[in-house]
């Protein structure tokens, strides 16, 4: 009712404030984005060809603050494609996202970031990690991604039916967060897990037009992941990839999205 | 005590007897495996030169019933270099287990495991994944897997500090197998889940000489593994990838595995 909506008016600040109250570059760097760009939206750039990748990318660039990416399932991936990546992202000014979902061990995902034909610490400003094996996998991560000024991303919840990333689970993912802060940056996650205003939340799951997938997909609107979610990011791929015009539905989700947080702020 | 190790015992099964109570293919393959080499050792192969693994894999060929690998930390991967690991497992007589820990939404999982540059599922036999998703993670994979006649392992406990898999995530695992038994065959596990004989147990950690690292794993002996954890197989990497003399300490693993196991069985 009015009264939750004014108590969450009360906890938003505009992304220039709100840098003020940062200290983590990436955060910082991420917000300020924002801002210049007026966009909440992160392209969830789940194409298999590196071509389709880089095209859609140069077109929608100027309309997103981050670009994710699932580079494993990239047919053709070379290095020659996230360097161009990385060109695409000085050009239009947004933060490259590996959705790697790191679920291993601190020594083993230290080689999974660092090392193997994709080299995910080279060119990811931001990776997501899952918290299941415990605070290590973020220590891990930490050693080889501080000294490069990258960040990471903890998945406290998610969008897909029946899933165990709730309750505990969750919680426990807001303390790692806390307890690393000067490597983790936020959250993939459904709803608002702390006041943090380092701390980021995405989510995953945005669209205008669909409410699943037969494989256990929920849907939520970009409009009401901002404002009644409380999210900072809406990140959304099918919804703009599948499009018959993926530029004008990019400037659709990127309206819709910070037409709900400009109403959040008045 | 002496009524706590009888009751263990009288649940135990041979190898040879367990294959008659079990319906999956994979299953009764493993077993089968474990029963002709009298060996419940997986080799993690966790290097990262292909020329590395395929040396090393061939000289413990025969100590093994798995070979665990992390093909994403290969600096020069190649569907060649998984072609001659398929033919090492013809020639030894294992199965091939890529340890991808799995992670994110049905629709994503089943990219990332036909696809991409590693095309997993065209080559490992068994591959990992996290129930976090929920179950959707599974049966996207299996969608693609069954047909090829492949299975999967659920990380349903971690040998890492501070994991989260435990308790209710543990038991979530244990029900997302039994409801999909014709693709998951075990777990990745640090105790005995189920008394189901088509799941097998697995356990990573294992290691006769050290207790820890410093980002959080936690080490038992093979023995310990078998008879106190009651697992079915040991994961071993580092103890034997390390060790100066890697075929000696294989076989060492190997006899005192299976020495476990059999004491489990007089």
């Amino acid at each position: 009712g009015d009264a939750h909506h004014l108590q969450l008016k009360t906890q938003v600040m505009s992304y220039s404030e709100r840098i003020t109250h940062c200290s983590h570059p990436l955060t910082r760097k991420l917000l300020s984005i924002m801002d210049k760009k007026k966009t909440n939206l992160c392209l969830s750039a789940d194409l298999t060809s590196s071509q389709a990748i880089l095209s859609i990318v140069d077109k929608v660039g100027g309309n997103v603050c981050m670009v994710k990416t699932h580079v494993d399932i990239v047919e053709d991936f070379s290095q020659d494609f996230v360097q161009k990546l990385v060109q695409l992202s000085e050009k239009h000014d947004f933060m490259i996202f590996e959705d790697r979902k790191f679920g291993d061990i601190g020594h083993t995902v230290q080689q999974q970031y660092k090392g193997g034909m994709y080299k995910i610490a080279d060119w990811a400003d931001i990776v997501t990690t899952h918290v299941v094996p415990g605070s290590g996998v973020v220590r891990g991560l930490k050693e080889v991604g501080l000294s490069r000024q990258r960040g990471c991303v903890l998945v406290a919840e998610m969008s897909s039916t029946g899933t165990l990333a709730k309750g505990d689970y969750s919680k426990a993912a807001v303390r790692i967060a806390h307890e690393n802060k000067d490597f983790v940056i936020g959250f993939i996650c459904q709803s608002n897990l702390t006041k943090d205003p380092d701390l980021i939340h995405m989510t995953p799951g945005v669209r205008l037009d669909v409410s699943g997938d037969a494989l256990g997909q929920q849907y939520i609107s970009p409009s009401s992941a901002i404002r009644d979610l409380h999210t900072d990011i809406i990140i959304v791929g099918r919804g703009i990839l599948t499009a018959d015009n993926p530029v004008a539905m990019a400037e659709q989700y990127q309206e819709s999205g910070y037409h709900a947080y400009q109403e959040l702020l008045t």
